[in-house]
């Protein structure tokens, strides 16, 4: 009888607590103010936001957040990297925290919602709870990561991968890192112990905008990130000879710029070919670049990206017997040096499942998509299990002052992130 | 009797001129002397020459060549454009002249022949008359011309093609052409009494280095040139859309660098359509030329030279159709606007043979092939009949320090000159 009344008071209890939880909004235009508020630190006049790592806006735009933090009771304390880790406690501190975050500096010229979205909807989060007087089982932390527009610096300490040279880190004004990190509360000695696992973070989810145009074409509210592509950067160099554009015979010549253009297409077509892939040759300079002389040097980049390592190692391999041809044809010598490569982070499908459920349960559309751009998500997914929202972003528009999402798209974003921090915190 | 005697005579005075001047030569030795000599004027330390038009090296050369002009009792004088013009008198002062010559200004780093040797040929045919106290018919005009390697103001004035504007002519450092034309004693101010015509100037014949590969590809001893190929040179311009090479899908994209890269393919397969026409994309610009970021403009050169005006004009409009083409396939916007438009020079069918019996008589293999480079020979044409003979240059180096043409090959260019001077003379 007592066992039975027990079971049936928790039962209750957790009925009644899922009626409650389920029921929770985010204030939307709570939240959309504070995205504006934090758009003021950094405002050009044109109506973007400068606001790059380190500098005195961004510094500026910290103290606001934590200022924001220590007034929702959280516990703040900036890591050796600089980032900023808001905490707000549960009711069982021993368990590993549920956390959410992105970055709030920008490109010189960045918009209102990339980076600053994913942190201001984390406190939004937040204050809901806060001001309802609810706790979750375990701890909230909203952290801000140091520098995603350049280094990722503050993720890759988190993860353990800030290469082991300060001069790497060094900013294009010449500042060193160890500044760079103190003006931000940091310190570079130090940073090894800025390394976080799975034992005190047991997921992490960022909301962020799509920075592309795939939701806004497809309709859908919301974007259930698969995976995080893996990126492979190339210097492609054509070799030929430079002549004199009108005294050498079109057959006697080696036109460095007519092979380059073969490989512009043959990256092209590469890319086309079914799958996900993107492939680009965005870079190109011409040598010696005159109109009247036959170009006899080619440098171009090769950029290419896809969910699955293998799907790029085979397009590489196709590309690669590709330029083979094309030098034999064209009589140049054509090679390809990597410069980066970044492989891909893939979402849990627990995690893909909680944001899909979300979505159900809110009743908003949404597909499956991988992220294309680089996010901090992708250094968390080396230590714990790590999902990706998506809101639409207006043309697909970003790194521009013209970058938009709508106030409405950034509530509904919002919810579902409170929605699957929710059925994380159940999860694990 | 008296007459038969005197037809007798005359033919017998006709038969003894034909062997005399059949078998005259050029001192090979004393040209490639001259040659040597006045490549020691703006002589570089690597092995070019540095004489750009009315600099202090210019001058001295000049003054040299003036000379060794009156060494040879040539009446020297220099018009309202610069131009040296030294006459070697002939038997008959009213008979108009047979003109021959070239240029002794350089590139910045030129080499020992371009311009130069047609000068020196032209003074080494007038010391082989001087020197055997032979005179033809005609005088002989041995023509220094002012500024070919950039603005071709000598030439220019001669056929009174000069632009009435003398800023058009300011040279890159800032000097005004009142200076400059002052410096190598000429006058802007009557530069339009440097025009001449058929009436003064029965032919013009220019000896020059190929600056090509064909006859030493052809194993050919002399060009015979049939015109100087018209050129019109255009600026391309793509316009697609700039995007996140990461974020925007490939069927999404307006890449105009794809667009650019076909563009490069069309031109050079109108470049290789039978038919000795040649067509170059030497120049391109890419935006914002990032590797991370799809091109979304492109800048490009196209140079096209042919020797007849209406085949230039059917391979636009087939260059034309393939645009148009590729803009749709690309969803881009193409256009092509004219910067440049030259029309041929050619050479009189008569000159051609001429310059083929002379290659017979000396026993020298020979092609007829286009100038595909510029001379100051198509401005002559336009006054009176032209014609061209080259020599090879090794592995058609020109507008270098590696310029090459043989001491041989010299001395057989200068002879072919001297024969043909002598042909033109009676001809005339």
């Amino acid at each position: 009888m007592f066992v039975y009344s027990m079971q049936n008071f928790l039962a209750s209890i957790h009925f009644m607590k899922s009626i409650i939880y389920n029921h929770l909004l985010i204030n939307g235009d709570r939240l959309n103010q504070s995205i504006a508020r934090l758009a003021q630190i950094g405002k050009l006049p044109k109506g973007g936001v400068k606001r790059i790592a380190y500098s005195t806006e961004d510094i500026e735009a910290r103290n606001l957040v934590m200022h924001w933090m220590k007034e929702l009771q959280m516990q703040v304390r900036i890591d050796a990297a600089g980032n900023i880790i808001g905490k707000y406690s549960g009711k069982y501190p021993d368990l590993p925290a549920i956390a959410t975050g992105s970055h709030i500096d920008t490109v010189p010229c960045g918009g209102h919602y990339d980076g600053a979205y994913g942190v201001l909807a984390g406190l939004e989060v937040v204050r809901v709870l806060h001001e309802n007087q609810l706790k979750l089982d375990r701890a909230i932390e909203v952290i801000v990561f140091t520098d995603e527009e350049s280094t990722m610096i503050g993720s890759k300490a988190i993860s353990g991968r800030v290469i082991n040279n300060p001069g790497y880190y060094r900013r294009p004004d010449g500042t060193d890192i160890y500044t760079c990190l103190e003006r931000v509360g940091g310190n570079w000695d130090y940073i090894a112990q800025a390394r976080r696992s799975s034992q005190d973070i047991a997921a992490f989810v960022e909301l962020h905008v799509e920075q592309g145009p795939v939701l806004e074409s497809m309709h859908k509210q919301i974007g259930v990130v698969e995976g995080i592509v893996g990126q492979r950067r190339f210097k492609i160099t054509v070799q030929g000879s430079a002549n004199h554009a009108g005294t050498t015979p079109m057959q006697m010549r080696c036109d460095a710029l007519v092979a380059a253009a073969q490989v512009v297409l043959a990256v092209n077509k590469i890319g086309n070919t079914p799958g996900q892939q993107v492939a680009t040759v965005g870079k190109m300079q011409v040598s010696p670049n005159a109109a009247n002389v036959i170009p006899g040097w080619v440098e171009m980049s090769l950029d290419i990206r896809d969910l699955s390592s293998l799907h790029i190692d085979s397009l590489l391999e196709k590309l690669r017997t590709h330029l083979e041809g094309i030098a034999v044809a064209t009589k140049t010598q054509i090679s390809l040096n990597s410069c980066l490569h970044n492989e891909p982070a893939l979402v849990e499908p627990y995690l893909q499942k909680a944001i899909a459920n979300s979505c159900q349960h809110l009743n908003l559309t949404y597909t499956h998509l991988p992220s294309r751009a680089s996010h901090d998500a992708q250094e968390m997914a080396q230590i714990t299990d790590m999902g990706m929202i998506f809101v639409p972003s207006e043309m697909g528009v970003s790194h521009d002052s013209g970058e938009y999402t709508s106030p409405e798209q950034c509530t509904q974003g919002a919810n579902v992130l409170l929605q699957t921090l929710i059925q994380l915190d159940s999860h694990y």
